[in-house]
């Protein structure tokens, strides 16, 4: 048990490029407590997010302390998770391409304003950091995650600690060329998996069969507005039998596959953890999944490597936020 | 400093499916001394090549006593470097196609032998270790190293110690995959970088186009016995100025440089150091790796990383075998 300096909560605030997630995090850990969730609304502003985020921790603080009794003083501090690159150092957003920030001293705004301590990390990190701490990877000590998204995050966990390398970069699998002239991805990088098994990735493949004459019944489940096709959609007309569907859904796991392979026989994890919104396809996603990997792997790692989904669906970054400010303040999780 | 109880050297053991190298290694670091190098001969069985690791051991530790004075007494223990996969923890040997072995007590057979205890790890981890003790990344704390010969062999040191993974398979950097549905490897998955950038696969490559047409000398440069060409024989057609050549080596950088790119992606290390023979080519494989890379990382990460070839040509294996040793029996390195 770590001293915990009899704190008994911790904020855990995850901000994404859609929307903004906070809640309260038990300091022993925990399920999350007055959790709420809020659009970003970047286009308004950084100042209105930075508000934004702030008013929500004052109210789940509120929230909490009301509902469980206690107060303002027994919560030891803030944990944020942002999108990247960043200095956890400086607790200084570098550079947001979603929130079009550069070089935003986030997790001081955020402290000063609310008279707390604060810790920054990138969210990938945190959603893979929350999975090791309370969702599928308790109890492991080497993790991969991967949040497939409008991006595709990764998070490295090494030894019960997220693996930041040498400038905080560490973790973007979603950044690795599986195909080295493939499709260009928004990074400026060509043939990465995010290019291949992102949402936004998985409905343009969809959409470009389509348009050079794929038969399938995408289009009439959008009205035969083609540009509403989502991932959700493709997974929604494989579950209805439709073959097209099917083999894009099957297609995307062959990419993961070669993605998660890589990882496995690089880093040779416990655990590889998929979240996101992808993995509501379940075994349609997985059974291939694990099967494409079986056959590009080195059998003594894959056989070691669980690959699972995630068990905290829309808090693990915020929990994982909380870890690492856990982690920073009181020497362990 | 650490405390090696006043011992002077530590045995090194590269074992290679060509060549066995072995040599000692002063404990507090530095050259190696009484270097030998002998042909594996793994065709002749595994108690052959065992035999003549422990005779070269042997002489090793005769030859240095007897030159710079001491005696059996001084020598720490030993060790070895084996390609792998291996189990660290019994000193086995689980499968190596190049010898044909399989669940081979490499390490106590050895031990018992000399009377010294041993340590085994994996041979490119320990080039990458050695590079990180004594030669190209002295003072870095984050290092990947990757050997180019017969296969590409990778490495991870993380904060000072190679990084293992769950199952000692980590590091396994030449196969991952750089295109999806590429070339098949010879570790059965398809498009590894291995198949594109290790010494026979820069032949392969440069001897196809010759049978589809290409105008090049390299024909001439081996009598017209295509199959005698090697990645040094497209690297001297380069140096003379032969077109094919030099586009052969570009492409070589090409697809290396995606490979790297993973890596610095995933793992922010301070330094990747490339070894190998392919190395020899200097700036015409240094030069295009490093563009391409810095088109495909992250800026943030590859900024900050130098691209090198490593100082210990022909020792870093036997130096990094002996850090192995160090570490594991000293503590530290």
């Amino acid at each position: 048990m770590v001293a915990t300096d009899d704190k008994r909560w911790i904020v855990g605030v995850d901000l994404g490029g859609t929307n903004i997630v906070v809640g309260l995090i038990p300091t022993e850990g925990g399920g999350v407590l007055g959790r709420r969730t809020l659009p970003t609304d970047s286009v308004r502003g950084a100042k209105f997010v930075v508000d934004r985020i702030i008013a929500m921790v004052e109210e789940a603080i509120s929230d909490v302390t009301f509902s469980f009794g206690g107060s303002r003083e027994d919560v030891a501090g803030i944990g944020i998770g942002s999108p990247g690159p960043l200095d956890r150092k400086t607790g200084t957003v570098i550079n947001t391409p979603n929130l079009g920030w550069r070089n935003f001293p986030l997790r001081d705004l955020v402290a000063n304003a609310t008279g707390l301590p604060a810790t920054l990390d990138n969210d990938a990190n945190c959603a893979a950091f929350g999975e090791w701490w309370m969702g599928a990877g308790r109890g492991t000590s080497t993790l991969v995650g991967l949040t497939l998204g409008t991006g595709i995050g990764g998070g490295i966990v090494l030894n019960g600690k997220i693996f930041h390398g040498c400038s905080d970069v560490a973790g973007e699998i979603g950044h690795m060329t599986i195909e080295s002239s493939g499709r260009r991805c928004k990074c400026g990088n060509y043939g990465c998996l995010e290019a291949y098994a992102s949402g936004p990735a998985i409905a343009l493949r969809a959409t470009e069969g389509i348009e050079t004459g794929a038969e399938t019944i995408l289009p009439d489940l959008v009205s035969g507005h083609l540009e509403d096709i989502t991932a959700a959609t493709v997974y929604d007309a494989a579950v209805r039998g439709d073959a097209y569907a099917t083999a894009m859904m099957r297609e995307t796991a062959w990419y993961l596959g070669a993605g998660v392979a890589n990882v496995i026989n690089i880093l040779n994890p416990e655990m590889v953890v998929i979240a996101g919104g992808v993995t509501h396809a379940g075994d349609t996603l997985f059974a291939p999944l694990r099967a494409e990997v079986r056959r590009r792997a080195f059998k003594a790692a894959e056989e070691r490597c669980q690959i699972v989904a995630g068990t905290l669906p829309g808090t693990a970054g915020v929990v994982g936020a909380a870890a690492v400010f856990k982690q920073q303040h009181f020497g362990a999780v």
